[in-house]
């Protein structure tokens, strides 16, 4: 059990604030705990005797055995000092429903910092303040002031807006789906998302956990969380703001700081979290994920009695990650035996529109025992010959009986109201359009792979700390926070090769540089204030050794020229780098406020400019991640030999984003930094140029 | 009124093959008109009496008045003699019910074809064979033997599933919606879907039409029909096997020959069908279109008591294409007269959860009141102080004062159900989903901009028709039917640039025409026979005028050596193409079964082969449509000057595309075409190769 064990399964709650007036949240909350509550309730106000008919006490302190659990209604202004008291009686947690904190100006933020160091003081379990309150079904508890109560069930939901709960709740009680815990997160001064992710993990009456955010505040924590949990959980959110209209909503609802959602994207998909976009979609994958199996395979049979209805579903699975099982020669043997001539005994199976209950029965259970097949789809028209009802108990005795996931379309209205009771009781999705049905099915081989997937420690690389600070360093000492090919020496010190060459400040310095090198060489004026190089001339191609010297003062002389007041550290003498046999990429990085350091790859110029196909990573990125990155972008071909070419060092790259990664991991200070271009060819990779941005009080 | 009318309308129905067999398909249509059907049901059976208590005749011939309509459900054997007889007898409309035609293998595909050689004799409007069967409910005409009868209303549904009809009907008067005619097309011998496409676009009874296809049998057609009548009349079509799994299932189940998807999905949005893919998507279009009036503009204000799915909404319209309306300084200071300090009197509005009906009706008034807003969704949590019901009033009649569309999300379940009534009588979608809710408004704004657009007529340019004609008579000519740079002249013929050059085939021509050109020539090996030039050494780029004779001998050579019985047509002498300046760009065409040329578009090289970003558009093809033509695609920046390139000119490209979709209109023979590259720079274009494939008996 986990840590919130309590806040769950209190044996008793006391109701600071408890009144009986009329319409009030005291009211409300003392009868909804009163009503149903397996443990105590005990009101405290000082100005009542007695609440709806309970014996209300003046303080928690006054209480005789201290409440498991307290649940704060009263005014803002008083309710740190009434936290403060039930702590000091010994009441290890509480929920803070009172509003008038962080979401209402600087006053509220005040008093909630008060609030947090009441809890830290006492190492109160907080929920809120502004929350609706908690539920949990197994102790019928409903501390919530809430017009609904949750039935009881598998699935846990937390969500960062009260009111959706409240719309959930009425809406779920009609559909008949029920849940362990529910929290109204409210402002997260103390508990948040994390926590209750951890806590669900651990409770083994909670079969899948869901939530509504709008923002995650520690994502490194949620992830390392989160991928610990979904080797045995689900964890379903959506996570709103996905868009600019949307971030901007919901940070003006809850206050909090839009992070990008590049990086929730990325972030939530390495935490194993399935991340759905409608509310339809949350409760579609609860059902399936907290009814079904999990498939073997991604093999799905249809078995219809209707061809128009079969042949969406066979789109469905189309558009999916899924795919239409192919059958085995006993499997059309034996459905060719069981089916009339005119049945189609190839997936999608119809079994044609009067097929009776046996007809059905035996197609469904040819196709489940064919071992090609992980999960099916059974769709079915209404028709005289079959009787809903029937039709769902034989599925969900066959559902049993092979062990593997089964989802059903029954395509009507009225009619299949009995039937949908059967499979929901028996946890089998149902719903009209065959699409859903399918995407039902498809939330079960992702959690599978979730569950399958083992993320790998990334490397750690042998690297020279010390020379990268000193490099980082250069843009402090300069009292700058840019950095550009000057910092060259910070990939060579994280062992990300770079062509041979050096910074000079003097024309016989590059002269002998340039001779250290074979052939030509690339001469680039480096200066933090000029950006734009070529424009100004400030790079030579081919440049001849013995050319070396007048370049170099000619490069001095373009960017005196261009801007007498720059910053000019030197000329940068670099090997020329083979662009014929190699790749243009570009491997970057930058900061979320709510997720760190982001490594981004994808091919260099208009594959990045134009096409933005590119591909992110929360750091630190292993070497499985690192490969899939490759394989996200479309241009990878490009890397592999397409057209002509030839292939690619893609272990070179992989090893280049997970040194990035551990740079960017190690540094805290490297705010921003771009390798552009990473030139990829079939020998390995060269880091030609580098431009970064630093936070100098971090360093 | 259309031609169909009588169909749909008729003042007598004859049931030939008419019995009261329990659970026959004879009775079960006599049954469903004799209960209901507002005119005369005449059962028609040389073998009874009377049917269900109706008088019944031996043939149809003896019916005192021919009855307007026969549905034929005899047995496959006498069916199409049962049909000539009821034409004999002055029927002009028939129903096929029966099946056992094409969809069963050769004698009945044979027996189809008698049945169109009836048809077309009598000039009858023959529904099916295969079919359920035709409904009307102006008439309460219920000619199916299906179980359920449609409710009245102005949708009009035609399917290529009969199963699909019943159980849409099932949902349907669950549902509360309702239809003016359906009709289960069976095997579409003579009516298809463009009839009644064509049919209820002239319905004045009819608001949207509805479909499910598996095909579409005449492409062309359809478009031009569709494109008529969505000037006035939506059309929502579900057309499956969008996926090769589908498409092959659906090949299976109908025995349409499969076209390619790409196809469909270019002539569909060509002819203004609003193509959906889900059952779910064809009804929530379906309602919104019949029930709400059409944008203006596309701004949405969300109004809302809860800020979570407030967000939720606003994310759903960044996700669309609508966008969040910004409010007038009236708009803002109006909101903030009727709202509380803490609301949020910004897009979208948040009246808080304590709103009462009074506050959340003026919010949403004064939000439909500014004219940047051309829609508004209303999204409600259920709270304490609201009646859903109250809301849902007051919502119809700020709708209809307004006259701008609203959906609405009235999030809960049966305590939202009496709200969801009135709203559904007033036509406002009502979903828990806002996601759902704003997917309705894109129909409505995606359907107004059908409405709006005009479709030119493609251009005519002067050609040399026959001169083009000679051209591809070449390949016949040779016994061959591919045809290569040989063919230049084709689009010379048709106005599209091509290099300064000829075919020669011999060295002394080779050096006179390398003479007349400006600068060294490029010369490739003329041969059918010979794919890939370059790999043989079969180009040569940059040749100088004195080494144009040795050049050809060595090319044919070359040719010789690769392949001695090569059939050798000469060698090209053409001008260098300013590679620099131009971007590849390729123009091609193939021909699909259904619809006919197929233009297609995109940029050369990896473009086209590694990202595949291409474009198809059904021919003719008019200039705005080859403008469109351009802005979808990916990489169109790279055109227009991205990247420090020079601007290519756009109006030669897209005239490029007229003249080549008029060659391809013009000559069916042309099965696939190819200009690769076609070079645009900024002066014009040139089609530097082609290659075709001809029909030669088209010829």
């Amino acid at each position: 059990m986990g840590s919130l064990s309590e806040l769950f399964a209190p044996e008793s709650v006391a109701v600071v604030g408890a009144t009986d007036r009329e319409g009030s949240v005291g009211r409300a909350i003392v009868t909804n705990l009163r009503d149903e509550f397996d443990g105590s309730v005990v009101p405290v106000n000082p100005n009542r005797e007695s609440v709806l008919g309970l014996d209300c006490y003046p303080d928690v302190g006054s209480v005789p055995d201290a409440p498991d659990l307290a649940v704060v209604v009263v005014p803002p202004q008083i309710a740190v000092d009434a936290v403060e008291e039930a702590a000091e009686a010994g009441v290890e947690n509480v929920v803070v429903i009172t509003a008038g904190f962080s979401e209402t100006g600087s006053d509220g933020a005040a008093r909630e910092r008060e609030l947090v160091a009441v809890a830290e003081e006492h190492d109160l379990n907080l929920v809120g303040p502004n929350s609706l309150g908690v539920m949990s079904t197994p102790v019928d508890m409903n501390a919530t002031f809430g017009p609904e109560k949750a039935l009881p069930g598998s699935l846990s939901f937390m969500s960062q807006s009260g009111a959706f709960i409240t719309a959930v709740l009425d809406w779920a009680n009609d559909q008949g789906l029920g849940f362990k815990d529910v929290v109204s997160l409210g402002n997260e001064a103390v508990l948040d998302e994390t926590d209750f992710v951890r806590e669900w993990g651990d409770d083994p009456d909670t079969d899948v956990i869901l939530g509504y955010l709008e923002g995650i505040d520690n994502g490194q924590e949620f992830i390392r969380t989160a991928r610990d949990v979904t080797d045995d959980t689900p964890i379903v959110l959506v996570k709103s703001g996905r868009t600019d209209a949307g971030a901007q909503a919901a940070s003006s609802h809850t206050g909090s700081i839009a992070g990008s959602d590049e990086a929730y994207e990325a972030g939530l998909e390495q935490a194993g979290v399935q991340r759905v976009e409608t509310v339809q979609e949350l409760f579609d994958y609860a059902r399936a994920l907290s009814g079904q199996p999990l498939p073997d395979s991604d093999g799905v049979a249809v078995v219809t009695n209707a061809g128009g209805p079969g042949v969406m579903a066979t789109d469905a699975i189309g558009d999916s990650r899924l795919s239409l099982a192919s059958f085995s020669d006993e499997t059309i043997s034996a459905l060719q035996d069981a089916l009339p001539d005119e049945a189609n005994v190839y997936n999608p199976v119809d079994t044609i529109g009067d097929a009776d209950i046996e007809r059905f029965r035996s197609a469904i259970d040819v196709a489940l025992s064919d071992d090609g097949v992980g999960a099916a789809v059974v769709v079915s028209a209404p028709t005289a010959v079959l009787s809903f009802e029937t039709l769902a108990e034989e599925i969900l005795a066959l559902q049993e009986k092979h062990g593997k996931p089964v989802v059903t379309c029954l395509m009507g209205g009225e009619s299949t109201e009995a039937a949908a009771d059967v499979l929901r009781e028996g946890g089998i999705p149902n719903y009209f359009d065959p699409a859903r049905g399918i995407r039902s099915l498809e939330a079960l081989s992702e959690y599978r792979d979730i569950r399958d997937h083992t993320v790998e420690p990334p490397a750690e690389f042998d690297v020279d700390r010390e020379r990268a600070r000193d490099v980082l360093r250069g843009a402090k000492r300069r009292g700058d926070n840019r950095l550009g090919v000057e910092a060259m020496d910070l990939l060579d010190a994280y062992g990300i090769p770079t062509p041979e060459g050096d910074i000079t400040d003097a024309p016989e310095d590059a002269v002998s540089v340039a001779q250290d090198i074979d052939g030509p060489v690339v001469m680039k004026i480096v200066s933090p204030d000029i950006l734009h190089k070529s424009d100004i001339g400030g790079v030579k191609v081919g440049v001849e050794n013995e050319d070396v010297y007048d370049a170099y003062e000619d490069l001095i002389t373009r960017a005196r020229n261009y801007q007498p007041d720059a910053t000019v550290i030197g000329v940068q003498v670099q090997e020329m780098v083979d662009l014929d046999t190699g790749t243009e990429t570009i491997v970057g990085m930058n900061r979320d406020p709510q997720f760190g350091p982001l490594v981004l790859f994808g091919l260099g110029g208009i594959f990045v400019e134009i096409l933005e196909d590119t591909t992110v990573r929360v750091a630190p990125v292993g070497r499985d991640e690192a490969t899939e990155m490759i394989d996200e972008i479309k241009a990878a071909p490009l890397l592999r030999g397409a057209r002509g070419r030839t292939s690619a060092d893609e272990g070179a790259i992989v090893e280049t984003i997970q040194r990035l990664s551990q740079l960017v991991t190690d540094f805290p200070a490297i705010l921003e930094l771009d390798i552009n271009p990473l030139v990829a060819g079939p020998d390995g990779v060269q880091a030609v140029d580098i431009r970064l941005t630093v936070d100098t009080d971090k360093l």
